[in-house]
This record gives C-alpha cells, structure tokens and sequence, in this order.
C-alpha cells in the first residue's frame, strides 16, 4: 500500500479497502504512517465521507489494532451505556451500579472531560482514592465478581483510535459521522457487549449540534454488522442535566440519585436508559417491569450499596455513599439570584461547560489538572417562573477570585425574559435498527 | 490565531485572512505549527479551494517568510521563465544564456526533478564541477556581471514555501491550482523580476493534466497584483520536447541548441519563450524582431559563449560546451528500432520518464542518487511513418540490466499503428492577462 495513492482516492472521492484500512491504523498506531499523512487523510475522509462498508471496515480494523475486553466466561447479559457527552450528565454513576445490581454486566469505559464537557472518570476520581487505571484481566475479574467496572479506556484497547482521537482535535477533523461512529463503536464492541444503549444529547450543549440522529443511526448499523443490537434515545442537552455540573457535585447528586432522591430529569432519563438495558439484557420483558424493578433496587438499597462495593474495589472510599462530604469541598460558596421577574428562558450548557473549565472543573487540554470541589448547582430549569432575589442557583469555587468569574458565568447563562419559554423535550427520539420513532415513555 | 479554528473555518467553506496567513507561514516555517496541523489545512484547501484574494495573501505571506534576491541595483531588465515540468524539457539550458547574451538579466531559480519529471538543476550538474548552491549574495554578483545565474531554490527564499511543498507532495496535496500557482509565484516574485514567462506543459506528460489554462491564469493575476506582467505560452507534453532525455544527453542536446544543431521541435519553444522573454524586457519591439536577435546570437556564437562563462562562474568546466564527451558517458549503449511497419502514434512521455527513474537518470525521493550519464536519445516522432527495423531510438545504460529495462521501456512507450497519429501542436495557447489567445507563430 502506497499512503499517498489511498489520501489520493479519498481524496477525488473513491474508497478505501478492508486490507488498506488494515494497513492504515496498524502503520499509524506503530508509528510507520506519520501524523502528518493520517491528518491529510482525515480532512479527505471529513469532506468526502466513508460509505457503510468503508465505516465498517474501519471499526473492524480499529478492534483489530489492539486487545479486546474478554468477558466470554461471564453467562450474565453484558450491556454497557454511551452519552455522546453534554453538561450535568452524571447518568452513568447511578446507571452502572443500578443495573449491575440487577443481573446484567456493565462494563462502562468512560472518558475524561474536554472543552465543555465533563467526563466520568474525573467525576469518579472525586472519591477520595478511587483509581479508574484498570488492566484488562483486573476489569474482568471485577465484573465476574461485582457485575461492573467503572474504568478508563486501555491503552490495550483500540489503540489505533487513542492516537486518531488525539490527532483529530488538533486537526479539526472531529465532527464526521463516520468516525465518530466508527471510533465509538470500536471501544465498545471490544468490550465484547451483548448490547449497547446510546444517550445521543441534541441541543446547543451536545457535541454534534446537528445530524445527531444520524450519529445514532451510523452507530446503531455498526452495532448489527458485530451481533451487538443497539437502541438510542435522544436526550435533551439545551439545558444542563439535573442541578449540579463540577465533579464531586455531580457524584453527590447521583448519590441523592441512587437514594432516591435526585432531580426529576436526571432520574427519568436514568430510568429511561436502564429500562432498554435491562430489555435488551432480557433480564426484563417490558420498560414498565424495567422501571418496577430499577425503583426497588434503589428503595431496598441495593443499587447504593453496588456502588459502594464498586467504589472499594477500585481503591476509594466507599463511605462517600452515606457521607458525600467526605469529598473534597469548596472554600468559597454564594448563591446566584434573579436579578428580575421573569420566566427562566434559558439556562445555556454550552456557557456552564466553559465556565466550569474557568472554575477549574474542566480542562482545555488533555494533560490540564482539575480541582473536584467547584462547579454550581442550578435549580433554576427553562420555563421556571422566577422573581426578583429569588436564588437560582450556587457557585462553589476555589477562592474569591473564581466566586467572581461563576457569578459572572450563571450572569450569562441563565436567561430570564417574558412570556414562555422554549425547550427541548428531555427525550425525543427512540432509535433502534427498525428506524427512528418519538420517544413514548 | 487558533490554527484549529481557521482549519475548522476552511474546511466549512469559509476563508482565511491575510493576518492568518502570515501567522500560518510564519508559524510553520519556524516549526510553532505542526505538519499534521498544516497537512489539515492543505488537503481543506485541495477540496475547498482559495479565492483570488487568498491566493494573492498566501503568496505575499510565502515571499514574507524569507529573504528576496535583491536585484535592483541591476538597471537591465529582469526576466526569468518557468515551466511547469516535463520530459525531455531542456529549454532553459538554451534559453538562460541565450537571452542573457541580448542584454536581459536572467535569475534563473531551477528546481531538482522528482517523479516522471527532471528537473534543471539535476542536468546543470552533469557538468563536472557545476555548482548549483549558491547564495543570494553569490547570485546577485554573478548577475551583475554576466547577467544570468542557474541556481537552485535558496534556502533563504520563500522557506514555508519550500517546507510546504515537501508536506503536499507527501500528503497527496499537490495538484491544486491555488497551492500550485502560489508556490510557483512567491519564490519568482521574490527574484525582484520585471517580468516572467510561463512554459505551460499540457498533455499526459505534464504535471497537470487537465486545468493547465487555469495554473497560468491564476499565476499571471498574481503577478499583475505585484506589478511583474507574466505571459504563459502553453507547449506540447504528449511526447518527450526534443530528442535527448536523460541528464548529460539533454545538456549535450542543448548545447547542440546553442551551435544551431537543435532539434526542430525543441528550438521552437526555446524561440517562442525567448521572443517573450525578449519583447517582456522591451529589448525587441515584435517577436519577428527577438528571433532575428536570438538566431544572431546563435549564430555568432555569443550565446554558447555566454554559456561558458556561466560554467566557469559556476565552478563548471566550460569546455563541455565545445565537448559535451567530457561529461560521464554510459557505459551500455543500444538501439532500439521497430518491430513492424507503420506510423507512430505515442511516444509516451509519462512511460519515458518513470523509465528514466528506472534507469537511475531520475529519483522517486528527494534524497535518491542519480546517475548522469543514463537515458534515451528518442528520435521517432507521432505521425512518423517507419519501417521495421528502423532505428527510433537508442538506450544509454550503466549495465546489461540498464539496457534491458530501457528496452523494454521503449517497447512500452513508442506505440506504433495503423492510420494517421494525433499529437497536440507544438504550442497551442498564448495566455496574458488580457486572457487566452489561440497561438500564432
């Protein structure tokens, strides 16, 4: 294989082969094919596009590139969930447990966050201790004994994607359906699923801001072509997800969640993805005998206890279940209030995700360090009829200096104007492999 | 400037400023930005394209990022002629010295060849003793007092341009019309020309195939924008210009040209780009005029004189122009004659050039050795009528092997057939910025 002749063919909008795709990510995780090659070759694939098989090949080949999540001895259902990424989303902290307490295997590989949106491995290591750098063999071995892992993704697995993913953002070559789909998909069929939910945001906080459904659609195909069946619902990210949106903020909330009493839309979106976990795991028939089942596991306990065996078998303290303040807290606190009357028109995400990366909550870069204590807590929700002095809101901060940029931050992002505002639903779309429907709870 | 963001800006179609320029160029010769990023931005602007206000700020920023050659203490005019690239191509080993005897300054920058091209600089150096590398101080003198140095590109000239140029060949970045013009443009226009003539080649030979009118309508715009008037003629490359191909063969061939004993062919396009050169310079008043003046400089034996004293300059030895054997000879000489009646339809010249590369006359990296002495002397022309076993052409090798693959490179390339041969005219346009005229000798 000659690089230049294949960046050539993408180029004047031919395709690329099984075999050269083969060529491509082991030369480029090897180091053979060098950066700059790769990149010219992304922008051709971001403008001229992969067709079905092409996007298929490159998953396989990606798999192929490195190790693969071996979980064959397991006889549960092994189902894992994956958000395309927004603001306040801490789903995944209540879900993991939740459904592992259940009977099915979660396997959930997260990410750290960028730019504006967080991660779920910085939330986790909010927990005094809690390590997210697991081996294959020690994430296994949990998941035999626990049903779950809460882990970070391998430098075994999918290598060819780590290092695409990396020269991607520098490249702005990111937002193309097919290696979006194609560079999810690779991580979690290597996980070697049974099943896979997708939490695809639509809205001014989601990543992909338009052709989010098609996402679903792209990722949901590659899913059937392994014999790993895919559904995804469509969430609303025009808003930030419950209340609190910084690192250990987020895990006391989910923490309130799993004791039953987290916030309305945090919760039903919850329920909304366990119920097609436990459906397509086939430990429940319908999503009503899901939800029967997911409100039990929370009321007897079960689920807050999961997470506590979880959180000690990865190192942390498991205490913070029953005591969230044993995370590290803020120094400095203040509410944010209405300034005037008004209906909440909106309380933009997209404006909270950087404000936490001013904070210190999030990163710009991927080597960035992130202080867990700050971020806010946002009660107030589009549509929310407000008066003047009302608090809408709280910033937790490192000192007086980052007080003064969070106020300034909700100053922007909560919107309080006249008549009624607008608003995304909080899940809109059903996918599965028969097509897109609304979503009906 | 955040380089992500002009690529992400490029690549949706929109445009970069002339600040951005100057940042991107800057930024990348001095190696701030990296190839991956610049290698993005390429293959964005290969398939989004530049407008003209683009191209002309790309180019300025290209001559900003170096030195000039400053001639302007050189009150003769000013004249250089480029082309973009063939096989067989020897005009400017006739032309320098020749146009340098009428009183016209000639800073001749030359490139190496590369691929199924040659390149002058690589047949200058089959001269022994011929030193190409020279510095802008070394060139200027030398200008002044002969009127005309053949130098390769200065490390000091347009070096983004250069660092550039390695990135699109190894990136599959290369043809595009914007990227081409540009680079071709800010290392003429930092030579302090008062005017430049283009040799467009046009053909399966040439460089571009298709859009060949375009390459010289964008690169004459260019120069009116800088006040350098450009005329480009468009020339056959469907077949090999003149006989010789191969380094040595093409000096002995253009030395040839000089004592009046040049190829028809070959001789025409010297004296059609010299009458340009000459009526651009205002030393002829009509072109009926500059070829009166070049074929006395011919004949006189001014202009091989000239040649000489370039040599010498040079560190050359100048008596190869009285006898080109001093220069390597090959060791395994062979005809090549038809197997069969007929006329010759195609010689091709993309087939001679990859043969020439073969041989070792050529190189496929830029660091390859070549061997000066190899090639074919191809004397069968399209529309030719031959007899079996007529010579057409004669292989010069290193080895039994050399002679065997030269063969069998002529069996592929001359094409021998039944009815009359079709073939481009010699020179078929005359582009100015008026626009393009049918060609009228």
């Amino acid at each position: 294989m000659i690089v230049t002749r294949v960046i050539e063919r993408k180029r004047d909008g031919g395709r690329v082969t099984p075999g050269e795709w083969r060529e491509l990510t082991r030369g480029y995780a090897q180091g053979a094919i060098p950066d700059y090659q790769m990149a010219s070759l992304l922008m051709a694939i971001f403008l001229r596009g992969l067709d079905k098989a092409e996007t298929a090949a490159l998953t396989d080949a990606m798999i192929e590139s490195g190790a693969r999540l071996d979980l064959s001895h397991i006889t549960l259902p092994r189902i894992d969930k994956h958000s395309t990424g927004g603001v306040g989303d801490k789903v995944s902290l209540i879900l993991a447990p939740l459904i592992a307490s259940l009977g099915v295997a979660v396997p959930m590989m997260s990410g750290r966050g960028l730019g504006h949106t967080g991660g779920t491995l910085d939330k986790l290591e909010s927990i005094p201790g809690f390590r997210t750098q697991m081996s294959l063999g020690e994430v296994s071995a949990q998941i035999e004994k626990l049903g779950c892992a809460l882990f970070g993704q391998s430098e075994e697995i999918a290598p060819a994607d780590r290092k695409m993913y990396a020269l991607r953002s520098a490249t702005s070559t990111v937002e193309a359906i097919p290696l979006i789909a194609s560079s999810i998909m690779s991580k979690k069929l290597a996980e070697g699923l049974t099943g896979l939910v997708l939490d695809v945001k639509r809205g001014s906080g989601a990543f992909m801001q338009t052709m989010d459904l098609e996402l679903a659609k792209a990722m949901i195909e590659l899913g059937s072509e392994h014999g790993c069946p895919v559904v995804a619902l469509a969430t609303a990210m025009d808003r930030p997800l419950g209340r609190a949106c910084g690192n250990a903020l987020e895990v006391e909330e989910a923490i309130a969640g799993l004791h039953d009493e987290g916030p309305e839309d945090l919760m039903e979106v919850t329920y909304a993805l366990g119920a097609e976990m436990l459906v397509l795991g086939d430990v429940a028939q319908t999503h009503l005998d899901a939800r029967d089942m997911m409100r039990q596991a929370i009321e007897s306990g079960r689920a807050a206890q999961k997470f506590q065996r979880i959180i000690e078998a990865q190192g942390g303290d498991p205490r913070v279940v029953d005591d969230p303040d044993l995370m590290s807290q803020a120094s400095a606190v203040e509410i944010f209030s209405a300034v005037h009357d008004g209906t909440v028109h909106r309380v933009d995400p997209r404006a909270i995700g950087h404000g936490l990366v001013e904070l210190g909550a999030g990163r710009l870069r991927v080597d960035d360090d992130i202080d867990p204590s700050v971020g806010f807590v946002i009660t107030a929700k589009p549509g929310d009829q407000v008066t003047k002095g009302e608090p809408l809101a709280t910033v937790f901060a490192a000192n007086e200096e980052g007080l003064r940029k969070g106020l300034d931050v909700l100053a922007r992002a909560i919107v309080i104007g006249e008549g009624p505002a607008t608003a995304l639903p909080l899940i809109s779309h059903r996918v599965t492999s028969a097509g897109v429907e609304d979503y009906v709870n």
